[in-house]
């Protein structure tokens, strides 16, 4: 690639213009670039890297939580997305439709799959006779299309990948315990592996998925206060088996509709690390799922034994384990810091001349700036625990942002002024539609999730009592 | 699922109906389902264990050579389909086409991927400026769409999943030697984990990719005879990156035209690897990968000690990493035996009182039929040991069985007998369209690949000098 040590300052101000910033990060780490089709995106090896790390953390808990991987079609008879109707409502404006195949009109037209409910219920409903059939855990990974007027790479395309969670149960009280633990997988995921924490809770009627009884949502702060809706389980209640004729004769002779859920997590968390963890320099990226957890740089190569020292340190941490590469390009060393900051590497390793002789290594953390010496012969051990603390202080020091960040509004103007301060704000609602897009009116917030806890005694916009206690934020 | 202990006498006779045998089983053994639209398919969990199996080998073998995954968009604007005439020759016939999304008709109609070689040259083009830039080595995971007439699970579906790399050189030799390469590791992986011995050699033009200089194939042998290309690898030369403008500075000063390759396997392995193995009773799957390593099935496992003993040695192999399932179902050992025949399992242990009495257990080939004692003790060894037996010995015997069934044929009518007989024929070809029509038309077989060593004088078909020795065969 065309080298320029220009780079850093051609970030935008994080502070001052984060949207710029962030179009600028993605593109000059080499994360993704723009499709030629409009509101579509190429994700490059540098961004493709996060994605398979994340599918294998994921798939690993999928695995473990009894789940099956499946592959069902692309593409779904419009005819289908018509048999729920708030489903119907939800997606067919965002449709993408092939009318012509093999040189002909089709007799129906088909759509690119927005999500495969319909589809995958049509396939349920032929598999499931009885109880015994009962329950049924599939994960598919796949790509999915919905036409959006306004993108942004990772965070809104029209062709995304994700992965959707497709279950199917005998009991309401068995399949609300899929929901909420598959919400409780997403959550521990996004903590441990991505070192973000997220808000849990359920959405109100107006935020949650077409054709759901209720739908989870995990809620990410965003370094602008913003909220970012980072995963979802649904609760479909008998919605769906109504629709698709999921049908089976439970163990007491009865035919029964069954009770289903769907969850999902798409290649929008990479646009949460992003912007969850990034600084002025570019990206910071969490050591679970960064693709270089380490780079050598070598310092005075030319000097003896530098370029030994160096190729044999990378062979035995890559034996460790550890993601490492050696940047032995004919760059500066101050060229190749700024560019492995910007691409948010965890640790930066400098071996000269003077730390051979010492038998140590500098090592550069990412999070804090800060340099530790580390012995040679530990080296393994060493940069293993730096990579340990780095994952540990990224996620408490992202807690720490948003706890601080959460504040109680009692009215309008406070849910405002909290919202425009880049804060979520913690507000009463009494329950009602006009109330809610009020706020989305006003304050531009939407409701992200029901708080945990019930605080608030009136709603924050009409001063009638309390039903819920809500998250509101702006959102991505 | 409904359990039906009919299952083996459901499968049609595989010498006399290999078509519906082989439609009996991949439906009867749970690997895939037809999709609602015609030509598509679901492939089911037991199937996508299986493609699971097969991306893990392949992808670290293409990351071992130097390979990265990126993903690019499933839409390509019309035309770019025909900027290469060769190409869209080939595939515009084939494709699916979306002329409607977001509510609106599209200016463009958007073509779903038949293959990636025009959306991936237009951003090469767009990445690669300079020598430095190269080589360029990328691979994409994903779904890709072929409109088709007739279809078969795996075989032949409207969508399937598959992988394609596609790399940019700077020269032809090193573009030729990728090209190589990669064949290469296609037949490496056929042999070592689909136990499945492929003949390689070049295509003739008719044959071809469109819009490749030279395709190299590789074809695997099915039990009826029958020739099934199971992976591919292009020289393109500068076709696309003309067509598609992808040039760099060379070290000389000179604005050159790249050379770029590109070669992919799909979903169909899986129907090779069955109609390589399977026999009578169902699937034979290779060890390597198949979902499920070995199952035990508990002989009288009421008698004191049997159950716990088959769960803790089930947790013992799972340890040692074998792929274990344990048999705990109502069912009655001998229906269990046949149906995990039919899936193709490729060791099932019994386990019983006598046996633990015995301090043994009853180890069945799946392959062979034999029966080995093991002694509990030695579980995991006895286990992975019979394991690397099975795929070796399903390897030489799909081997030995392709070798004795390449015949050589001098006449179109010797050719005919041979294809008749269920052999791949090899013959002598002047080179010309003409006469390789005429084996088709005569025959209905075409030609596979060049074989490796040049025996024949004279053109089967015509009389006249042989250019090239060919393989011959019906195919898939």
């Amino acid at each position: 690639m065309a080298k320029d040590s220009q780079f850093v300052s051609q970030i935008a101000d994080i502070e001052s213009d984060f949207p710029q910033w962030y179009s600028d990060v993605v593109l000059k780490t080499g994360l993704v670039d723009y499709g030629p089709v409009k509101g579509t995106m190429v994700i490059r090896p540098y961004g493709y890297a996060i994605w398979e790390n994340i599918q294998k953390e994921l798939d690993r808990r999928f695995k473990e939580t009894g789940h099956e991987n499946a592959y069902f079609p692309l593409l779904i008879p419009m005819s289908f997305m018509t048999k729920e109707s708030e489903h119907v409502e939800g997606f067919a404006p965002e449709v993408a439709v092939v009318t012509h195949a093999g040189g002909e009109k089709l007799a129906e037209p088909l759509c690119i799959r927005p999500t495969s409910e319909t589809i995958i219920g049509t396939m349920y409903a032929k598999w499931i006779q009885s109880y015994r059939d009962l329950p049924v855990l599939m994960n598919q990974w796949a790509n999915v299309m919905r036409w959006e007027k306004t993108t942004r790479p990772f965070l809104r395309t029209s062709e995304f990948l994700w992965q959707e969670g497709h279950t199917v149960h005998a009991t309401e009280e068995e399949a609300m315990e899929e929901t909420m633990k598959m919400l409780g997988v997403y959550e521990e995921f996004a903590r441990t592996c991505l070192a973000m924490p997220v808000l849990t809770g359920r959405k109100t009627e107006k935020e949650k998925f077409a054709g759901a009884v209720a739908t989870y949502g995990m809620e990410a702060m965003m370094h602008d206060g913003k909220s970012l809706q980072a995963g979802t389980s649904h609760y479909l209640g008998q919605n769906f088996s109504k629709a698709f004729d999921i049908k089976f004769l439970d163990k007491d002779g009865v035919q029964k509709y069954a009770y289903t859920t769907s969850w999902g997590v798409s290649t929008r968390l990479i646009g949460a690390i992003i912007m969850t963890h990034g600084d002025q320099r570019g990206l910071v990226l969490p050591p679970v799922v960064a693709p270089v957890q380490a780079v050598i740089v070598p310092i005075a190569v030319k000097k003896p034994g530098v370029a030994e020292a160096c190729a044999e340190l990378k062979t035995r941490l890559e034996q460790a384990g550890v993601r490492v590469v050696l940047d032995d390009s004919d760059n500066s060393p101050g060229w190749k810091f700024n560019e492995w900051e910007m691409k948010g590497v965890p640790v930066r390793i400098e071996l000269g001349p003077r730390d051979l002789e010492a038998g140590k290594m500098l090592c550069a953390r990412r999070d804090n700036h800060e340099k530790t010496e580390i012995a040679l012969a530990q080296a393994e051990e060493g940069v293993k625990q730096l990579l340990a603390d780095i994952q540990k202080n990224m996620y408490e020091r992202a807690k720490e942002r948003m706890d601080t960040r959460i504040i109680q509004a009692g009215t309008l103007d406070e849910l405002l002024a909290g919202v425009n301060g880049g804060n979520f704000v913690r507000a009463g609602w009494c329950g009602c539609r006009e109330c809610e897009d009020k706020v989305k009116e006003f304050a531009q917030a939407t409701a992200r999730v029901y708080a945990k806890e019930q605080t608030a005694e009136k709603c924050a916009v009409c001063g009638k009592p309390a039903a819920h206690t809500v998250i509101f934020a702006r959102a991505y």
